[in-house]
């Protein structure tokens, strides 16, 4: 199968469930929406070493927020409840409360799962916090240095999806890149979903377990290594590729994951120098999800 | 004393010891190593709930680098010198390493304290790494899907300082805002430090410990909440003063924390509707370091 | 009337007819798009002094492109339809075409009106140009350097409006400011309009002809002056006002500049310390469009 | 001769006198100074149909400005003296003046030439301009909306170089883009010059006069242009060429286009997938000064 004269193989994406949840962060403008949601996310990429999952989702206009002002989703992701809690805490209290001229609302007003952040939040104020409410929102005001900080009661999560992905192989390593980039970009206009690596992108990937290294859990791929193409009897390289990159995706549903998988192919294979389109799986017995490529499109 | 025509009060930053790595990361370009510094330095405003305090702190130009590109450095502090190798692993590992194009190199390569993180992080080759020698580092080629991660075997950390601070007092929210960031940008040209926090601004000030919730360790200082002056006996907020609004300085050295405190007063006091700059103590009882504002200038 | 607590004066938007063109870019990636919109509006904020009024309307999801790639919309507006025609060839011809992954379509395929550019573009390419068609529309492909720029062959325009505008008048030069901003980042989501100063914004604000130095054409607007307010007998600066700012709007309708209008406004008045908004007339005797700003709300 | 293994072609670029005025933009932050500079600077690629070719050129530090503030130097090119004069009238009267929190100084203070550029712009006061001194510096403060715009009474300019410039040859479009688009960021750093293309970068290639279109002054450079290759009996792209970028480099010095030809070149060359660097000229008898490149290393 080809999309934009690239071949797709035929193969699945093996994702996982991840507890998700979603945070509203309003401010002044985009910038400082940005600001925060960036420094809350970060540290984010893999919970193999990262205390969680995080990344920027998408855009809220003003119409669209409790309190009419600009902001951004932002999604963190953790294995457990407990771990979840403990991230949103820390996250809010130190990169958004933090922050100049932010708020912070449910993200997922309607899920039935929630965690009581703002509640707990507000004792920072020590006994000058008051309720209030914001576009039907239960909130906290905390006053502090630059005036009220706003947070929402509780925050909602979800059974979401963690590691949808695809690769793409390239002639060049800017080739790769650039339609990466491109990917990363058209998943940003999707509803629910987060890239969560660097830039959206994955550079790196690794096998379960290792070779040689065995006090490793997880170690490079070398089958998926360019630069060791001619060491490796069954790499699974071409001869004409010189880099591989990943897109990792996590979301609120697979059905969002399964958008963004096809929207980042479509993207991807518009740049010059694409070779391939695949995807990394187990055999399908770890993961709870598995997206097709070829039924995408 | 006055500062382009704003009121320095005579009082002093209080700072404390804490460890500092300093990083070098280069890529294709600035975005890039951008992206990677950013991921890497995120959620790391505050060792109260962050795993680390980290951020930028300047540009590396192509000629200043081992291997010619450009880059950004940036730091990570710790307490602790446990903690603080942790943390460059985890951050290297997954933000820098997973990152596209970029290299890890040491930020201090004449400090004499140093962790083998470079060392420890070739073990991901699973026995593909190679040693190689760039710009006369000593350093490891880890193959990876797009190509070789290159990161140096050691990377360097010193004595530093946390905590270097002034205050920001402004008619209006945007004002203090806008002073702030000012502050920021002229802090970012200068050597050796880092303003930790969301886009290097502190929304939000904490006093040690609590009035009303003891079982907290740091709640809000009512006497710097604007929004609540007059419920507040002894508040420190003046009757035409909105918002209030603190750079936190992180740096190499306290020289160069001095340097940024005076680059970025001289900054603020140029925005319209500031009316005064302060600083935050303990009285001098706790921290290793006083920088007195009115010595500055 | 009030608007989220901010008096809106009861008057009225005086607008003016202008033909507008709308251009799709799109590129590799939104970042590339934008380089070649930004170079193809700058020097484009007032047709007093500039040869056009121009500016980057909003994204284009690769969903919605003939092409499939992401992208901008611009719109180049003249008061001539020859002034129009020679801007669209000059600034397409130099600025879009000059610039890296590019492609230029119409961005008003239904309009009536319609410039043959592409066809008058494409006798760059010396003979080797050949035409195909893209999502549809009849193209041009111009063989260069970087390879094959895509050029529609025919770029619409209409009968738009200049012009549309309000002011916002703040007690702090930052309050305006930020104020500014967050309008102007609220209309870049709405369909149909540009705000062709520089970030949108007009600091300056003129009145037609002078007291004083009679061979200017425009001169400054003495009574929204807050630096010379005490001067001024009839001065229309309150008395805690310190700052103004214009956001000036154009469009490919009246409906479109509406909009803009009342979301640019529901997000200033978001802003702390924004005393007033008005706009500007004259007497309803000038222009071909009014728009009352009471009855937008 | 190789250079970060990429072969350096034996030739030379041609370049051309200019007309170089150079304005220095200051502002509250980088942003917003760079919003004004962007604006001032658009609409500028090539004088063939292009009122100037301009370009941001580099920051200008708070410590180095008349006025404490951040800023970026600009300059504007124009091959007559009227010529230029007009441009910095309606560049800086239209899109600095009209700016958020921008003042205008004099980029070049050392210059024999300049233009009273200040002076002339004094007169949108009308009347209400008061003469004051800047950091040394005599200057017009032009009371208007935002307050007062300062300009400085001269702006200097000097015979400079516009045409310097080297062409990347690449295996790949996106190979080619990233080389160019590092080189155009390491040039950012060298002072005294502009790369004035979209981006710093020219995507299509021009001969002068045509073969086909007689009427025409300039058209494609066939024998560039990969996409044709096959067409095209002296085609000077080798076989394993996708994609060709060409830096165009003006500045205020012959010896200031000469280092950024370097920096661009070494940045460039540490890309993968770049094939070649080149140079164009019209056999040295045209241009006024000749850029060896083999002689810059």
């Amino acid at each position: 199968m080809k999309v934009n004269g690239v071949e797709i193989e035929d193969t699945f994406a093996e994702a996982f469930g991840i507890k998700v949840a979603r945070v509203l962060i309003t401010a002044y403008d985009y910038d400082w929406a940005k600001v925060a949601a960036t420094e809350a996310t970060g540290f984010g990429t893999s919970v193999i070493m990262c205390p969680a999952e995080a990344g920027i989702e998408k855009k809220a206009l003003p119409s669209e927020t409790p309190d009419g002002r600009p902001g951004y989703y932002i999604q963190i992701c953790h294995m457990s409840k407990k771990g979840l809690e403990e991230q949103l805490l820390a996250r809010i209290g130190q990169c958004v409360l933090t922050a100049p001229t932010t708020a912070a609302f449910n993200g997922l007003p309607d899920a039935e799962n929630k965690f009581d952040i703002g509640f707990k939040l507000k004792f920072f104020a020590d006994g000058y916090e008051k309720e209030l409410e914001v576009g039907g929102r239960k909130c906290w005001a905390v006053p502090m240095m630059e005036g009220d900080f706003i947070v929402e009661n509780d925050i909602g999560y979800v059974d979401g999806v963690a590691g949808g992905n695809f690769f793409i192989f390239a002639e060049t390593q800017p080739s790769g890149l650039a339609a990466a980039k491109a990917a990363v970009q058209a998943i940003e206009d999707v509803e629910g979903v987060i890239t969560p690596f660097p830039g959206g992108i994955v550079a790196s990937g690794s096998k379960v377990g290792a070779n040689k290294y065995k006090f490793l859990k997880a170690t490079t791929n070398e089958k998926f290594a360019p630069s060791i193409r001619d060491q490796i009897e069954d790499t699974q390289i071409p001869e004409n590729v010189k880099a591989v990159y990943e897109l990792v995706i996590n979301g609120i549903s697979i059905d969002a994951v399964k958008e963004a998988t096809k929207v980042g192919i479509l993207a991807a294979t518009k740049i010059p120098g694409v070779v391939k389109i695949t995807a990394g799986n187990y055999g399908g017995k770890l993961g709870q999800h598995l997206i097709n490529l070829h039924e995408l499109f």
